[in-house]
Order: structure tokens, then sequence, then C-alpha cells
């Protein structure tokens, strides 16, 4: 054990913020929870007998959306996907799915029902995220209730308890007793720095109590909300042993616990019944006539007048002109893409770099979570997978498919491994937590965003300090974000402050379809 | 505003803890989360070519698990139902459904289809009642996710802000940003009782920055985890002002907020698909033929050899000779059912009081919480109505039913009223929340459980204190646990000491039936 901290060295150790609090910030970035304007569809004006062809590069969320909307508003539009599916990292993967990872072709061999699905890419919409959910509605996808936090799910670091997991609640429950206690003692020991009236004198430490499950000489000595030892329905309640202060200290994780499921992540959350991809489908209902699958964009020339693009589709190079066009294809790749752009639009998209987000999936053989009381939610360990999801829902059914792994913080480490080792990898963290594991796992599947064809990376990372956007990305940012010569628009959550979301890709479009709008209507004017 | 409290003042309202904490925990009686046995079905002794007759007087949850599990042992079982479903608090109304409230009978108008229903009764099913979900699994009730806290629902005090309805996020956020500042400051300011290690400060302090959202100076100034003012995916997110400290004091409800999840009430829960009497349908495939409904008992003899019940049906007295008999008849009415009971039997039957919740329902004409970004999940106010629950199925339907009212803590306000006083009440309340909650919603129902026709009383209350059990309440408890001469078993909910739930129904059942089959086997030993 290292040495204690003097009163002086903590209330020091409190001032180099730089060096603790923002440590334990990296990895589980908090998801903030922009604000909250009503959603709206952009009103485009009508065309009319007014023709204009436009070009939609990418069939990811953002390039459906704009053809959605366009088509209503009587454009004809033309999706251009570069692989044999639309949806990009809204990715569902189930019996006979591939998975196109380069260097690692798999093929989804879970069994073959409704609720036997894995969302790769996106896997939960919060319920602010309106626009979202107005396109779910419009198109009629289908949601339900999906679980973030679970207190009955399992906290598990080798650090502390010797590695035993333990339950969510059992972490959650005792650190906020052992918070309330130093917080109680505080206020009994100390000045207050402004005075409180009786009211509030009763109503604050009647709250801490509460929040911490003292007791009447506000001490922390264990709660029941953690469950009791026995008894409690026929007989009395046997309350648990609290646990060490020390030994929930032991973890880095306790942030996942406490604070994880705000923002972004907190209650209630939403999927659509059937898979993510569920949503992308209800898109292609609409506009599935206009996609051209395995069209790979080879060139992209602004004109004054409009658009041409040269792509590639089953070896035979094909020329499309169009008056506009909107290009959700990955910054990293179109600046690859033979263009014109001007040189700053050309600075900003080699700029930006992409997440490593890496995720992995088995087929469970039985539902075993269930009997553990685990009915969908997270469970969270300080191995390289990171977290195990249980499915919200097929609850009592036979089988369900899980989340092994999801490396969010720096996916390389298991996209360079083999298959072979990465699924090692995750049966032998998953043990950790589940003893009987390997033996209840089976048909795992691994995306590895980074090396996923026609993505290569997950979102877009703007920011190279953790902070502060600076003032160039702040500049190549709104480039971007701006369409070159009024007739080419790069869209998707790329072009967003808040990359990873499908809100993001949706708000994107929204955007451009608006600029769009506003120059359409000037020229018929 | 009051007299500030001095030092010595506030130090000894802490050891006042009687009047004040006491006080604010009445009226939300925090779920305790009993132990975690794995449940198991009673491992009964199947007859074969013996016979004995049961008779189970009420349809109850804990009645008709006892006809279930003796049914499939052989036993020859005859439920009797008092009225005309069985369920007992276990009801769902949807259209057509009599709420036999007497003096007050209603007929439920809501739209018939399959997810505009309300469950008047058990509403919940903790993850942690592994003995309920196995019955929803053997008898194929498909289950689905409950939203309990959703940070988007309102707290609404007429206390604070002018009464102006707040989102639970904003409270929550705020008084953890308030109570984590204190926490730290204390840390800052005061020798600490133990010495931490280096790195036990570190995480200890980086949790409580990220638990309140601090900034870098320790000091909480707003949070993100909120919303954004405007901005946030296209644009930088702008913060929302902070709450003032003092405003958030006004209410006394920050422990719903705060607490108010935890225990039973905590993440995941789950409801039944389409009604919680599905769990009852379920039962009812089983053993649907062996109930007599409007079936009332009169008398109930216990014999040396058996039990002989009388009862009416349909203006008939008739006669029921038995082996055993197991009784779910609210303790309270079968006090006043002719009965040959010891004298300690009956004392006891007479002296568990009931609960007096209080529901209401409206039919919405359409789902204005979902355009709030409200998906299932409780309001809380301050009102008498107390809460309004959104429904988390049905998602994006053109219609649904809320909760407008569940007064739980002395329900006698609402059931003392007039129908139509009762409705004035939930729209007046619920307008606070839904300025315009009066014209959105319809077709209101009311279940004032202590007027249900053989009800008359919702849970059973065992203590007359908040805190513990006297002896003589043990004693009694223990007296009505046991079996009449070895032949009569009080069962059900309120032979437990967790009532309310169907945990504890089903709990007494399979207590009586192992006492039951003990006594079987040594017979035919």
């Amino acid at each position: 054990m290292s040495k204690p901290v003097t009163r002086r060295e903590f209330i020091s150790l409190m001032g180099a913020t730089g060096g603790t609090a923002a440590a334990l910030q990296v990895g589980t970035a908090l998801g903030l929870l922009p604000g909250g304007a009503q959603a709206a569809s952009p009103e485009l004006l009508a065309l009319g007998s007014n023709r204009r062809r436009v070009a939609i590069l990418g069939g990811g969320l953002s390039g459906l959306t704009v053809a959605h909307e366009l088509s209503k508003s009587g454009y004809d539009c033309t999706v251009l996907e570069a692989s044999h599916r639309c949806g990009g990292r809204i990715f569902t993967v189930r019996a006979g799915t591939l998975i196109d990872e380069i260097g690692n072709r798999q093929y989804c061999e879970f069994d073959d029902e409704p609720h036997m699905y894995f969302n790769a890419g996106a896997a939960r919409i919060p319920t602010t995220h309106h626009n979202l959910l107005n396109y779910c509605k419009e198109l009629g996808v289908e949601l339900e209730v999906f679980v973030g936090e679970n207190n009955n799910a399992f906290l598990q670091d080798d650090a502390m308890m010797g590695g035993k997991p333990i339950r969510a609640n059992d972490y959650k429950t005792n650190m906020r007793g052992f918070l309330s206690e130093m917080l109680a003692k505080s206020l009994t020991q100390e000045e207050m720095d402004e005075p409180f009236t009786e009211e509030e004198a009763e109503n604050l430490l009647g709250l801490i109590r509460s929040f911490g499950d003292l007791n009447e000489d506000l001490v922390y000595s264990g709660s029941t909300r953690t469950g009791y030892a026995s008894g409690g329905f026929l007989t009395h309640g046997v309350q648990r042993d609290m646990m060490a202060f020390r030994d929930l200290l032991k973890t880095r994780m306790g942030r996942q616990i406490l604070s994880g499921y705000e923002g972004d992540y907190g209650p209630s959350l939403l999927q659509p019944v059937g898979g993510m991809d569920q949503i992308i489908a209800g898109f292609l209902r609409q506009v599935g006539d206009r996609v051209r699958y395995r069209a790979m964009v080879a060139a992209v020339q602004v004109k004054d007048d409009g658009v041409e693009i040269a792509y590639d589709q089953d070896g035979v190079r094909h020329q499309l002109e169009v008056d506009y066009c909107f290009n959700c294809i990955p910054t990293h790749l179109m600046a690859g893409i033979d263009h014109n752009f001007p040189s700053d639009y050309s600075k900003a998209l080699k700029y930006v770099r992409r997440g490593e987000a890496y995720k992995a999936a088995f087929q469970a053989k039985e539902r075993f979570w269930e009997k553990l009381h685990i009915f969908g939610g997270i469970t969270s360990t300080n191995t390289p997978s990171r977290a195990i999801w249980y499915p919200p829902h097929g609850i009592h059914k036979a089988k369900g498919v899980i989340l092994g792994a999801y490396d969010y913080g720096g996916g390389m480490y298991h996209t360079k491994m083999s298959q072979s080792e990465r699924i090692e990898a995750h049966l032998s963290d998953g043990e950790k937590v589940h003893p009987e594991y390997r033996s209840l796992v089976e048909k795992p599947i691994t995306i590895a965003w980074h090396r996923m064809n026609h993505m290569l990376g997950c979102s877009a990372r703007w920011r190279r300090s953790f902070r502060e956007w600076t003032g160039e990305e702040e500049a190549m940012y709104h480039t971007l974000q701006g369409p070159v010569n009024g007739r080419h628009y790069m869209i998707g959550d790329q072009i967003s402050m808040h990359s990873a979301w499908q809100e993001s890709a949706i708000l994107s479009a929204h955007y451009a379809l608006s600029d769009l709008d506003q120059r359409v209507r000037a020229e018929l004017a």
C-alpha cells in the first residue's frame, strides 16, 4: 500500500485536477444531452414541375434522410452505396449477416429468430433525440424500452475484492452510504458557509440521510437496498454486511456505476423492436428504389452548375451528373477520392480522425443472466473487453445474444488480434464475471470498425485535446459544414459536434437540406 | 422565511431524528429488497392413487398458486371466488372492465386495443422477485421492460419554483452537484477521520467530482447532464443556468428523485405484455376449470379430519367438505365470516389493518408526454394525486392510458370523494404539470381499494409503528402463518412481512404448501 496522504498533500492533490480527475474521466466520455429544441422535419419547397437531380454518396442514416426528404419534395435522387447494404454504422447482425471486416470476413451463425440479433453499431436511443424518434414514428419503426443501468448487473475489477464481481447495486448503495455519512459529518463538525433556515436544514439532512440510507446516528451501517442476507418476505429480513469503504476505493470504475447513467445514457432509453436497422429498413421502404449498391465513388467534380460523379459498379465505370450532391462518405476516405474541393475543405477532410470502437457478441446457449435476476443492462469490468450487455428483449426465451466486448476508448487492442485471439480474450474476460461463461456462449462475432470495409473507422474525432476545440478545429469544422460552391454538402454525424449518435447524422442532413432549400427557393423565385 | 439556524441548533436538529428524518420518510415507504435465495417451486409428493380434496378460498394470486401446484401433484382442488373474476389486487382495467367499487360501479370505456389498459393493482415486477418470474416463464406470460425512473419526467411542488414543474433530471443533477460540492469542501477544510492513501484520495476525489459534475475548482456551476440551453449537435452546446440550491430545498420531495428508485423500485423492472392480469390468465389456463365464481364463503369449520365450508352462489347455499383448506380471503373480511378458529387466530385476523391505496387513470387522446420526450416513468407531484405514470408500452401509437393518481399513503382522501369530485381533483392536479391536461385526457376511472367489493382494503398493515414489529405483532403473525389443526392455512401477501407484492403472495402459498406436504408425506408413509 502506498504511503498515507497528509492533510496538506490531500489538499494539494485536489488542486492537481489535471492529473487526477481528468485521468479518471478518460475512457468514459460521459454523454452530453444537447438542447431541447422541438424536432421538425425541414419544410422544403416542393419542386412541382421543376426538376433537380441529386446524388447522395453513401447510404448511411444522413444520406437516407436526405434522400427521403428530397424525394418527398420532388427531387430526383440517386444514392450511391459502396457496400452491399445501407446503414453504415447502424448495423444489426443476425443469422446470415456478412460482417465485412477486411481480412476477417465473417458470416453470423446465430439462430434465425427475431430476437436473436446484435446491434453492432448504434445500440440505444436517448429519448431526447427527438428528430430520430420522429422518423421512427413517421416510418412505422416500432420502439421498446432499452435497459441501461441495471442494479443487478455486475461490476468487476481485479483490483477490488480479489477480482470477485459484485452487483452494481452493492457498489452504488454502499458508496452512497459512505459519501452521505462523510457529508453529514462535515455538516455537524464545522461551520457552514451560509446559514440554513430550520426547514432547509431539516430537509437537507433528511435528504442526505435517505440518499445514503444512514442510521439515526448519521452513520452508514449497511442498507437493505441491496437485498437481505436472508428473509424479508415471510420472516424478518437479515441485513447484509456492509462492504468496506476501503475495498470499494480499490476500483477506479466507480464513476461508471455512480455517474455513468446520466445525460444521454440516463433513463429512459429506447430501441427499435427487432434491431436498430429497422430504422434503415423504414427509410428504405420510402427510398429503397433510389439506391445503387456496390457503387464505389471514384471522383467528385464540383462545377458551377452542378456536380459530376464517377463511380464503379461491378467493374464498370459510370458517370452521374447532378445538380447537387450530398456526401456522407467518411471524411478520411473522401480525402483519398479524386475531387476538386478547395484546399481548406481538403485540409479539413484530412484533419478529422476516427474513433476505434470495437464490439463483439456471442449467442448464449441459455439466458444464464436471467437466473441471476439480470434482465437487460450492462455489467462493467476492468478487463479490455470492458462490458457485457444483456438483452432487454426476448425475456425468458431459450437463447439470447449478448454483447461480449465493447472497447470504445481505444479499440485497436482487439482490432489487432486475430479472430481466435479476440474470442479467447472475451471468453477469458467473461469468465471473471460469469465463471461458466466459456461453456454458455457460442457462435462469436467481432466487429472492428477500424477494419470494416468502406468504413475503416468509427465515429469522427474532431478534437485533439480532451477539453476544448481549438480555433483551427472550429474553422475546419465550419468549412466542412458549409457547401462547396453551393453544390456539394458533407453530411453525417461526422459533421456534428456530437458524433456517434444517430440524431447527429439526421441533424447534419437537416442543416444541409435547409441550406439547399434556400438556394433553390432563390433560383425559382 | 424562518429564522436562520445556528450551528448549535443545527446539530441539535440532527439529533432529533425522530422528528426530522422520520417525518421525511412518511409517505414513501422505500421498498426493501428481500434476500436472494434461488426460486424453486415446492417439490410436492405426487398423490398417485391417493385422493385429497382441497378448498381454496379466494382466487387471488396465492390461491391460484396453491391450486396450480396441488393440481400438478394430483390434489382435487376447488377455488371459491366471491367476485366475478380472479386476481384480487392483480387487476387490469381495459375496455368493458367492471370496477366493482361499492356505491361507485364503473365500466371502463377505454378504446379496445391491446395497449390500452391500466394496471389498477400490482403494476411492476422487481427482477429480484424470482418466484413470480419463474411462474411467468412456466405459464408463458410474456414480459417486457417497465420504466420506473425517468430523468425526463417531472417533479412538481407548489413550494418550489412557484409550483412550476421541473424535470427530474434538473433536480437530480443540480442536487447531486451541490451535495458533492459540500462534500468536496468538507474534505479540503477539515481533518479526515482516517488517512487515505494517495491512490484512495485521488480516486475518491475523482468520484465525488464526477458524481456531482464539479468543475476544476471543486465547485458546482451547472452541468450539461440536464441538456443544453441550445446547440450541442451542430454547434457548441450552451450550458443551462444552474438552479439555486435554496430553490431545490423548498421541496420535501427530493427523496423521491434521489432515492426513490432503489431497492424494489430500482432498475430493471418488468411488466407482462398486455397487462398484469396476464399472470392470472396464465394460472387460469392451468386451473381455470377449478374455479367457482360468485361463490361467497359463509362459514369455515375446521374439524379433526378436514374442513367444512359453506358458501352461497347465485342465491343458493352450498356445502363443501374437504381435507384441507387454503384461505386468501382478506383477514379483516375473514374475521367477519363464521368460523371455529382458535381465539388467538381470531384475534390475529382482527388485528391486521389494511392499506388505503387509491389509483385513478385516464385515456389520453394523444400521447402528449412523448412530445415532451417522456417515454414511460413517473412524474411526482406534491398534490394529493401524487403521481402521473406514463406507459412504457404502445410507444408512438395514437393514444395511451396514464395513471392520473396514486395515493398510497392515505388513500381515503380521494376514496371519500364522489366520482366527479375525484376526477376534478386529478384534472386540477394534473394541470400543474401539464397545463393542457384537462383537454388531453378523457374516460377517467378510479379505484378506491378500500371500497372495492370483496376486498374493502389494500395490502395488509401489520405494524402499528413505523419502525419495528412488537412482540405481540410478531406472535400474531406467526399464529396466522401456521395452520389451524393442520387443516386450514391463511395465505396471501397479507401473511408476509413484505405485503403488497406478488412475490409475497406466492411465497406465502409455498410456505403453506410445504407445511401441507410434510403432513401428507407423514400420513402416506
